[in-house]
């Protein structure tokens, strides 16, 4: 049986996906897509033989879409996935989920009334090789509880239209919903320190910051991101347990030995780095949707907290203090557990 | 479009193809099967809607094939060779091409007869990406001319119906393609030298083995072949240049600092290690069938040199002297070039 | 000539420090020592042909006594220091300078009127090969202004008698000192963070600790001290720049492959990690002497800087907030500069 | 106890071990030296107060000459030996022992005769620790009985004055004398492998060069000597055993991330690499000359097995062919052995 898929925005992301579905995982297919460029949404439409039809709402309730997908713009997400939930379809929806809290808790509302889990976000860190060897490192007790976890976020540069808050929303989003994961754990309190800036970064720009966290359990984590880093793009991870620490590691390269040094490559860009966990989020949840089964990637709640964590990251930019946050203290039974 | 595939042996790594054509690669489909196990063949047939035909002939000559892959007994792989390109379809042979050079000399013949090339053979290693990349450091001059490559290929153990002769037959068969490709150049002598044996190995088998061998260019490779070597699956290479080396680097994984030590986990076995490689050969090949292009894999003439060198491995393992190889010393301008 | 000296303080460190005069460094000798335990400056006196004399004044003012080292216990060390300089005698004093910033103070001023530097403050790390080669790459400008410094201190275990102001006083201080130096900057603030304790540290000792440091150009330091790791001694260092990074390494050690994992041994105590270092410091120091130049090493400045900074870690450590640290806003000209 | 050291010959390694011996080792000074070069002898006699005597045999005789250093030029080494031998006075030889094999039995015979051990050879990389940490994980028995042994000994450039065979007799020397210890076994065959040469050697240089060694366990050793590898000064040696395998780390040094690559330094000259390893050389041997003990470095056995190697090693770079050894199959039980 093969997967029926409806896609909502149809920029750079959304043709990233659509290749993927139609020319790397086996079993989906595009069948409709939406754009808010007309003329964007057709092109890529015919390029795959799929329909542009003229709304998200036709998208999410057209017979032949058997699940969604959502890369338009994140103002919109919201509308669309409560719309898919309506329809009771599945939704893969990029991230954000939502760009404020209230529509994120709109969201696990509707979701709940439905009865089972619909809504998948797009947090690919999760199905990255060496995050899920990390935490079946963790979780077979090797290096006992986790106390402290370090990590960069290093990229070569970004463009000059971003922020110091993206750094907060869209860069440092991806290290807090994959660090959750991997501690099985829940944030408490954020802090941005904001070190000596690069000469590399525009004006308007805090570059490199630091961010740091507490968990419910009480690890620290220290998370440096650094966007125009000028080298390369570099992700680091490691977390220190009670009886050893376990490292990420660097992506595998030849060594070169010339000119005096020892040498490897390092990447330039995300695509390459987590090429295969973007293949295999996709994969993964193309086999939930096929089985009928609920998703097993991040869900509704997490997108909750991402939102609500890097809302509390960019209060604690601009005030330097320390931010409590108490809106994830009691995770849903319907989001496994009542826990943290 | 998709590619109609026909496969003609349906064992372990027969099954295994089949799944990445059906799961893993897009736009292909298993159409029909053959194997001298009917109810095996019947079996794999109905798991992903393919027929069961009474012979290899008839999957070749079947009209919903548009291409064979041979993963039968090896054997038997000639006349099936024989037969698709007979047919004019595209073929991938799984190593060996022929258990004979005079078989794989029958193949050249009649595929040049063709007039275009229709066979890639299956070494996939050329598909890896760290070989890749060496292969694109040696191209770029940035190490000079190369002179000396250093080569192992160690897996963890191996079952008892494995022999000495496989040693050059089956493990080094890998190294002699790939080395072929990565320097651009033929091998002209091979010799075996026995080393003190593991007492990990059965009686019959001289295990480890070191393979020397030499390029017209001069080029000098060792290569130690050690199948019972215990802690992993284990594949280096290191090639010498000029004015600089270039290494295959370890796969990347987890580091883990505990109980004093600071390590990775070693591979343990090759599917792991070549799983990326198997996709990426599969998805090139269909890629070429579905375009009506010649195959840009391993051709009939890469497969005859593994033959001719394997067989000449055999005869130094036996002698203990230098075997000179002249049967490769004029390529056919057919398979791109009156060189080497 | 040879450097005669006297040594102040017969325990561990002293004892350690006379057979690194008398075996490892040439041009020393040891030529008289006291210790409050009189028995054992006997002993150790006789082991390598000194006298043990009644006190610490008489050995800073032997005649056969050319400089100083104080290995005493901490709470004396300003007062042999003081001595030493009213004698005019070079004086090598293991940390901490003075356990109070007023006796370092003390020692400041008297030096500053003696008018040349006498003293130099027992801080190895500035002598170790890796750190002095990070110091050459952030001087050469090759990974532009430093921006962030990441740093871990961990031991495998410490006594029942470890505090939790020790892992300021007698742990980060070494990295406070190599810091400084390193960044040729000045520390303005500092945090002491309380991660999720290890069940492997006793009841009152706050194991691991994460302290925070900001210096006067903006840098921003983690430093992570656990000292209850389990699985070794383990120095981290990485300083990142607004060009690259340059990172400390692990010490060398063979690799072993075997038993499904690639490791390497970690170092077990910091007397291997450092063994290096503090013969170079001695060596250093008592090449200073026998000149009769200036000392290079950690000046009282930096003696009296440490006692600030760990004065204010401990401060953090008990009240959690910020500690701004002002005393070492204007560096004496006496010490190099009217700057930082 | 000083010991008061002669030595023989003050050209470049002389002037480098008077200096060791003065001001690094403690515990012995150069008392007198003589070299063909009166006007070097005088000047460097001078330097660390030392007397320049007419000639080597004065120097062996002296009465303030304890033990004997010879560094002059290696066809005078015997004589220098002989005489120290038979002034029955411990002596150091800087390698070779003797120029010839014959030379070498004379020295074994006046040894023996003399009935206990006065010869050490000057082989440093036994005391380098890295090989020592490499014999230890041997003798453990974690990677079984030692099978295959690959090395690599790269120069960055050599002089035009030097030779192919010198690749044998200069630079292989040194794995010949670490691997026979390493592996507490003998050398029974070797054989020199011609590559293509680097257009970086001169015409009359046959660069690279690959040594094949077999041993009298039947452990095989391949041996890559590379003098013009350009990159730097690079030794790698790897031992592959029954159950796993143990290799050489590369010499620690801050890596660095930058323009694209992540990478460190390699060492470009030998005295970097080996300098501690020659500084425990002299101090080990040292100790054994005040205590009167024989020494425990390499003998004079080791000298003559040294001489019998890398003369066969030449003869094989002419013939191209397999070259027995048999002079080394029953080792004086005075040398520690009837083995091998």
């Amino acid at each position: 049986m093969t997967v029926r898929i409806g896609v909502i925005g149809t920029g750079m992301i959304g043709q990233e996906h659509i290749r993927r579905l139609t020319h790397v995982i086996t079993g989906t297919r595009v069948t409709a897509v939406f754009d808010i460029d007309t003329a964007r949404a057709e092109e890529v439409a015919a390029s795959v033989g799929a329909r542009a039809l003229p709304s998200g709402g036709e998208v999410v309730d057209a017979a032949d879409v058997d699940a969604v997908v959502i890369t338009s713009w994140g103002p919109t997400h919201a509308e669309h996935v409560l719309a898919a939930v309506a329809a009771g379809k599945p939704v893969f929806c990029e991230k954000p989920l939502a760009t404020t809290a209230e529509d994120c808790l709109k969201i696990i509302e509707a979701e709940t009334a439905h009865g089972t889990r619909l809504v998948q976000v797009g947090f690919m860190r999760r199905y990255d090789a060496g995050y899920r060897e990390m935490k079946r490192v963790i979780e077979s007790g090797a290096i006992g509880a986790p106390l402290i976890v370090h990590c960069a976020h290093r990229n070569a540069s970004v463009p000059d239209s971003y922020t110091s808050e993206m750094a907060c929303q869209d860069t440092a989003v991806h290290e807090i919903d994959v660090l959750r994961w991997l501690l099985d754990d829940e944030i408490r309190s954020v802090q941005v320190l904001r070190p000596r800036r690069t000469r590399n970064a525009r004006e308007h720009l805090q570059d490199p910051q630091i961010m740091l966290f507490e968990t419910a359990e009480g690890v620290r984590i220290d998370l440096e991101v650094f966007v125009n880093c000028r080298y390369g793009y570099d992700i680091q991870c490691e977390t220190v347990g009670e009886e050893g620490l376990v490292r990420l590691p660097d992506p595998a390269a030849v060594s070169v030995r010339g000119a005096g040094r020892n040498s490897t490559a390092v990447l330039q860009d995300w695509q390459g780095r987590f090429e295969n966990a973007f293949d295999t989020e996709f994969r993964e949840w193309a086999a939930s949707v096929a089985a009928g089964t609920e998703p097993t990637g991040p869900s509704s709640w997490d997108g909750y907290a991402a939102t609500v964590i890097t809302d509390a990251l960019v209060t604690s930019l601009h005030s330097g203090e320390t931010v409590r946050i108490d809106a994830l203290a009691t995770r849903p039974a319907f989001y496994g557990g009542a826990g943290r």
